[in-house]
This record gives C-alpha cells, sequence and structure tokens, in this order.
C-alpha cells in the first residue's frame, strides 16, 4: 500500500490563500511560481520546455501519485482551467455533498464525485491506487481535516521566501491536541524550501 | 558593521508561546529541547558536557553576536533564572518604559535599560557589537515589531518537528505588506530544520 501525502506552496508564515479571491490569485502566482519553469509542471500543462533539475524531479516524484483526492471548492476552481486533458493523469476523488456521475478525461484522469465524506475519499483513492501514493492536492479545508482526522502520513511543505503578513494558512483549526512529526527530507532548490514531514503515529 | 539577526525555535505550526503562562512553559520545554546537550548552550547555563556538533556549531555562531536586545517580558520572564551569570556575556539592551540603571552581571553581561523605544535599542546595541552581529532573542513582541520596523537583517527559525495547534505564533502582525526574503542556509540536524532567512531590502 502507497502512503498518503499532502502537499502545499505556503509562505515562510504559513500563509496558502487569502479570503478575498484576487488576493487568492495573487497569493497562488507567487506561491507557485517555482514550478512555472519545470518540465513535469509544463508538461501536465500542454505545454513544452522547461528546465530540469532537482525541483522537476519532487515535482514528478509527486506525480508519480497513482490517485489524488481534492475538495469540491478546489474542485469547481480548477475544472475549467484544466480543460479537457487535466494535470492528474489518474483518478481523482473528489469530496463532495453533490452526487454527480464520473467525470472521464483525456490523459488518464477521472474524476470521482464522493458524496460519504473524506475518509471514504481517501479510502477509494488508496484502492485505486495500489502500491503507489496518494496524493492530497488541496484545497487548504480538505488537507486540514485529513490532518485533523489523521488521513495523511506525510505532509510536503513547498516553502516560499516571503512573508505574506495576512491570509489564510494552511497549518490552522488542526485541532489543539500536537500532533508530532518527524523531518523525513529537507532541502532548499533555488530558494524554495522542500520541507518533507512523516506523522509520527503508533502504526 | 555587523547583520541584526533574529532568532527563535518555532512548531512547524508556527508557534512559540501561548496565552496560558503553563502552555508557555510546557511549549518552551518542548521547542527548545534540541538545544539541552549542545555544550555551547551548557556552558552559558553554567553546565559542563554536552554532545558537540553541527546543532552546536549553529548555537555557538549566534552566541557570537557582540550584543543583544531583549524586550521587557523576556527580561522579566529570565532574569532570576539566568542567575548571577546569564548566558549572554555582552551588553543586553533591554526596551522599556521603566527607567533603570545599568545592571552589570559577572561572565560580560550587562543589561542596559533603553525607554525610547526600539529602534535606539538596535542602534545602540549594533554601536555596542561593532563588527559582530547583534541577535534579537526575543521574546514573541520584540521581533515581530523588529521585522515590521524593518530592523532585522536575517530571521532564524529553529524549527521543531510538532504540529502543536494552537497558541501563539511568532510570525503574526508582521503588517499586511508582504517582505520578500532570501533562504539563506536551510539544514536538517537530528530532526530540527534550522531556516535561516536574509530580508530582501534595498540597501
Amino acid at each position: 500500500m502507497g502512503i498518503v501525502f499532502a502537499q502545499m506552496s505556503v509562505s515562510v508564515d504559513g500563509y496558502a490563500g487569502h479570503p478575498e479571491i484576487e488576493k487568492t490569485w495573487e497569493y497562488l502566482g507567487r506561491l507557485t511560481s517555482w514550478v512555472h519553469d519545470l518540465p513535469t509542471w509544463r508538461d501536465r500543462q500542454g505545454m513544452t520546455g522547461g528546465t530540469p533539475g532537482p525541483a522537476d524531479d519532487l515535482v514528478a516524484e509527486e506525480f508519480q501519485a497513482g490517485a489524488y483526492v481534492l475538495g469540491r471548492n478546489m474542485f469547481d476552481f480548477g475544472e475549467e482551467p484544466w480543460g479537457t486533458n487535466p494535470p492528474y493523469r489518474a483518478p481523482v476523488f473528489v469530496v463532495t455533498h453533490r452526487p454527480r456521475e464520473v467525470l472521464h478525461k483525456e490523459g488518464g484522469t477521472s474524476f470521482h464525485f464522493v458524496t460519504d465524506g473524506l475518509a471514504s475519499a481517501v479510502e477509494q483513492a488508496k484502492a485505486a491506487a495500489g502500491d503507489r501514493s496518494v496524493g492530497i492536492y488541496g484545497g487548504i479545508g480538505i488537507i486540514r481535516q485529513a490532518i485533523r482526522d489523521g488521513l495523511v502520513d506525510e505532509l510536503h511543505l513547498h516553502q516560499v521566501p516571503v512573508l505574506l503578513g495576512e491570509g489564510i494558512r494552511l497549518l490552522d483549526e488542526l485541532g489543539a491536541e500536537a500532533k508530532e512529526l518527524v523531518a523525513t527530507r529537507t532541502v532548499a532548490i533555488d530558494g524554495v524550501n522542500h520541507l518533507y514531514f512523516r506523522f509520527d503515529r503508533p502504526s
């Protein structure tokens, strides 16, 4: 069985979004600019070119997931811009209250709408992924809930060197109980810190 | 002229303290346990022994500061436990509203009480430090204010692998204006991430 990881780009003060939609777009632009010239990311967006290297290796490794989990807001946000050939190329389980038929896209991506909760979506994603990992790709709310509910094995923070000063933090509303982590990988590439942690739980 | 750095141990979700005093002690215990077996830290507390290595080198490097700046709460907190031979062994400038005579201690530490504000305390510390750096050692409020006021050249986060879930974050109330950083050093030692940043300002 593969592991379940959650990944997100955050500022040094921990922000990943903003209550105002224009600010959210601005934040996403700043916080994800480190992927824009990476061949794996460009390929997944239907573009060519880019500069290979260790940052691309990290992104490619994350895209080796056998299935993904998304929140409904993130899906609504992405459905249009992802177009006919979304970047996932694997089954994606979307946590939602609205039942909907499976949506098959080009390139291997299929969206499965799960109405019985996040734990069920993660279970279904694990079954679909087999030996490969499951990637929880956002948004913020679904990653927080997955951490609270003990569904995440690994947390990947791509920490961009800026203090944003306000907004919505990724690591908020996690419950008051302390959760021990183990730092499994710490690497700076082109000024971005990639901080990987494993949740230290009795297995 | 040396640089001005601020340093603090924080959790992965950014907490460094807690509104309840007992919780603050618990947090300080967890967040600073990585220094307790380091020879430099032990020596500064009047103890012997400890295990040398790269973490000790980082602490020793920070203690090469030629002067320090502290907030008044931090001084009040520390005055008793630091005893007759405090760990600083250099002039310490305490930002306070209450005038007080210079307090000379053993080992080279002297406490200077500055009543005309943080910028003045930093200026006086720089003058005292000469070519050596100035360390802003806390508490949380004085580091936030120094960042807001553009008085910090380098930020050192000693990031301990735990999600604490609640408390007081170091990097809060910094002002809504984004501040660009440059990651200057990123190293994991015995599971603690040491993340050093330079503020990217026009000089």
